[in-house]
């Protein structure tokens, strides 16, 4: 049966809360710049008070890809956990809004909504400190696999593997995928994610992941080498197909012996890197699931990213769709 | 006994959720442009289905005035009504974090925090609708009368008057101020409000006011007549000081027989017009808690309204007290 969904997301419902830091906060606050910590409920409020004022805008790296492929004019769903609190309802309507599919209910009852602290120093680079709360609750129960199979692809956040109740969640998200015969892909998120889950991820790809998303240094986590092209080898020789983000490098995607490497996008200035990473898997996700060619979906991960690199905040701002058209870009 | 903070704010304590909209989503949802209308939580959660993704940040006009104030370096403090909700802790967490004083303890029970949907059109012009929850149940009690006696202006907005006992905690504050010597200045906050409470207003600035803030609407509002300086002449004869916006007009402000005029600060793009009435009240209050002239006192205010209306958000970004000194508007 054809898919229904181009791409249904599985990941953290969480809700960012985004301020402008010196270098100096990163320092004062023995945060750990440009990575995603998992901080406590108490750690996450100590942290808060010390923070500048900020705006709250839903993300979650998942979430945020799903938004990006909708904004393509895919047909997305997202999977992950709230609670019926009024960051929950933030998430809920935001998500819905961009046209993404939720309808996970919200938990009555257990820890808050999730919240990121993103704090973007001037280089525009973001540090991340997350109190995963109710997001850590998703549960297989919570994984619709009917709505699973009805999706061309599967796309998992590796963030979830930090918790054992959503790491079984997406073990049963990516068996119904697999067993629907579509596509399982995986976001390794996070190089400290890499380290922390090494073993047990080399298991899953094996066994279940078509498509591996990741940055350098999370390809390097995973197949420690010299140097990034052995790393990148030794990865794509696990997996159908791997797509990496290079930062100001662009991006490189390999399928079997095919390589597609393609520039960064010029855009003036880079105001807050988050969500490069998910927007560029948005893209090679819409491309993929439309049938697009390897460098095709490349280059319109490239686009998502450069868009949600020039503004604060990690989902677009302007319609890739038309962003798409405008380069040249757009797919059926 | 020379006054310990500058001034004293008493507002709606309210987080904004800002999006940008079309004009047609004004029309289709029977919005007022450009005015704030008070809603219901039945329309408010309606009406938030209905928008499209936005950021969620503090706001509320007197507490932006207030985070102004402080942004100058002023000494302010916020009186205004939060429930213990994470609505509520987002307002204190912003107040605080901007180096305003705010120590009115959260509502155990009742009513949400106040949240205002702002819709921005392409035209930079925006529409509010707020649904007051728990702002609404501020009242005397609230009010610290030490607090305010310590402050050399109390600064009261005039969207509080639309609910009895908001009105009753005015009048509190105002009495604190008026029989500790200190000033008493009032912002007419929307034409609209205007029209609903015109006599009573006329009546309580006899009475207790000294400086009003208001725009060119407002003060139509409070003294109909053929033409704005006829309005704005019947205006200055009844308080001490009268300071009105005039959007790409400038603003005039008229003391007794002296009046200054000043063009609107030049800026490259309007982006988003919320807070610009708050700002210009937070640059005049700052140098008139200072002693500054009336033309520096104005100055001040066309100064930190150009700075709000340059970005999204009713906040500055920039710190007044820079860009006051990089103008030649340092004030002690």
């Amino acid at each position: 049966m054809d898919p229904v969904l181009d791409v249904v997301g599985v990941g953290n419902a969480i809700v960012d809360v985004i301020a402008s830091v010196d270098d100096s906060f990163i320092g004062d606050h023995d945060l750990v710049k440009g990575a995603m910590t998992l901080v406590s409920a108490e750690r996450s409020a100590e942290m808060y008070d010390a923070m500048p004022p900020g705006v709250a805008a839903s993300g979650g790296s998942a979430a945020n890809t799903m938004a990006g492929v909708a904004s393509f004019g895919g047909r997305a769903a997202f999977i992950g956990k709230v609670r019926d609190d009024q960051l929950g309802e933030v998430f809920i309507h935001d998500i819905r809004a961009t046209g993404v599919s939720f309808d996970v209910p919200p938990a009555p009852d257990g820890p808050a909504t999730a919240r990121c602290l993103v704090q973007v120093t001037p280089d525009a680079e973001r540090t991340m400190n997350t109190y995963l709360g109710t997001a850590a609750l998703l549960e297989p129960p919570d994984v619709d696999t009917d709505l699973v199979a009805s999706a061309g692809i599967t796309y998992c956040e590796g963030y979830l593997w930090d918790v054992q109740v959503a790491k079984d969640a997406i073990r049963v998200a990516m068996a119904a995928a697999a067993s629907a015969g579509r596509t399982v892909a995986l976001a390794l998120s996070d190089s400290f994610c890499v380290q922390r889950h090494r073993d047990e991820w080399l298991d899953l790809i094996e066994d279940r992941v078509d498509v591996i998303f990741a940055n350098e240094a999370e390809v390097c986590a995973l197949h420690p080498a010299d140097d990034f092209d052995t790393a990148l080898r030794r990865t794509a020789a696990m997996a159908r197909t791997v797509a990496v983000t290079r930062g100001a490098g662009g991006s490189v995607a390999v399928r079997g012996s095919e390589s597609a490497t393609v520039p960064a996008a010029e855009i003036p200035a880079v105001v807050d890197a988050t969500g490069a990473g998910d927007l560029y898997a948005a893209g090679f996700l819409w491309g993929l699931a439309r049938g697009a060619s390897l460098i095709r979906c490349a280059a319109l991960g490239n686009l998502a990213a450069a868009e949600v690199i020039s503004h604060v905040g990690a989902r677009p701002k302007t319609p890739l769709s038309q962003l798409a058209a405008s380069a040249g870009l757009a797919w059926r």
